[in-house]
Formats: C-alpha cells, structure tokens, sequence
C-alpha cells in the first residue's frame, strides 16, 4: 500500500470518527475549502451548508462504517467508491435512521501534503431500521 | 478549450444523441468495459445490466439535454460534474417521466485514444411533469 493509499484510507476513518463524535470543526478540516457535495434530488452544496446542516443535527448520535471498494490514485487527484452504512439516532429518543448505499467521491492532496474531499456523489437511500 | 476537453464534451453530447436515437451500441461504445453505475438506493451495475435495462427500455422515446457544470482533466483521467434534464415518454401513451438533477462522472481516455465513460454515479431524481 502506497503513503497516498494509507492517507486516503486514514482520511475515510478519520471521517467516520469525526462523525461520530460530532466533531464538526474536525469534519471541516477534511474537505476541501471548495468541496461538492451532491446527494440524490437535491442541489449542489458546498462547506458552510454542509456545516449548517451538520449543526442543526447537534441532538442526533450518528454511527456508520465505511467500506473501500475502490481506490484509484493518479498524482494529486485520486477517486473512491465507498460502501456505506450508516444510522443516526436521535438523542431525544425518536427512532433511528438507518442509511445504506454507496458513495463516490474525488479527492485532491493539497498544497499541505494532506489529502481532503474535493467532491461527493452521496447516493445513500433510507431504509427503515 | 483543449482537444481532450474538446472531445470529453463531444462524448456527452453523444451520449445524449444516442440516448434519443436508441442506438446501444453506438452507447456502449462510449463507456469502458468495467463502466460501472451508480444510482440512489441502488447496487452498482456495469455495462451487460445497463445494455440489458436499455433493451426493457425500447418502446420508450429520451429526450434530454446535459449541462456541463465542471470538468477537470488531469492526464488520461477526468472527472465531470453535470446537470441533466431529461424526459422519457412511453410510445404506447403513457405518461411521460421527467427526471433533473445531477451526476458525477469519471471519464479515462482508453489505449485507442478516445476518452470514454468509467464511472458514474447519477442522482437524478423523478418530478411529475
């Protein structure tokens, strides 16, 4: 596995976690300033909706995983297919979302070495949990 | 606009003109042969499903038009961020389905030197029209 695979899968868990944690200013620092993000019926969307939306979901425990299914490096600029399976639980005790589905997603190594999200195709769809 | 840039917007239009045309193979010519499809809520599909469900799909007239939005090529890869509007109306009277929304492509420029379809996740999502 390359230094570029190892970060990119790193960067996958890393999201995941942050996720988890609600760690919102830690999520920021994984995308780029400039990202997309693109979800089903939906319009484009970059970081500050991303972290409005993320904030209004403040009472929700999310828990997911990611799973690779591919990933193509070439230079700075790599994309990933990803299965993912998520559910987010709201706090107050309403019942759990449960999402599943698959993800496809451009990054971009920046001028830091560190590699971000540039873009994300989110075609999770909801299922009863 | 460069010759690769040229011909990844040639492709698109010709995606859209064999689409209206009903002409698969002239279709399956413009992606790779380890294409693989990504839909909301779906499982991803490669190029024997799409030539299958585009058979199913023959008493049914495509109309549509695509709207490049971003296009970054590096080497012999690209990725293309598209708005697309299409409808399709069954032959036999029914109801037309009108479908927006948008679609995140990976594009590789193959041995032959044409650039062709490799990955796609479409997030189109069905209105009433």
């Amino acid at each position: 596995m390359t230094d570029d695979e190892r970060a990119i899968r790193a960067l996958v868990e890393a999201w995941m976690a942050c996720s988890k944690a609600g760690d919102l200013s830690a999520l920021l620092d994984l995308m780029t300033d400039d990202v997309i993000f693109l979800t089903p019926g939906g319009k484009p969307f970059g970081k500050e909706a991303f972290a409005a939306a993320t904030k209004n979901k403040k009472n929700v425990a999310i828990e997911g995983r990611s799973e690779v299914q591919e990933l193509c490096i070439f230079g700075d600029w790599a994309y990933l297919r990803n299965y993912i399976d998520m559910t987010a639980t709201p706090l107050d005790g309403g019942a759990p979302l449960h999402r599943t589905g698959y993800a496809l997603s451009i990054l971009r190594k920046e001028a830091d070495g560190r590699w971000r999200l540039a873009r994300d195709a989110n075609l999770l769809a909801a299922e009863k949990s």
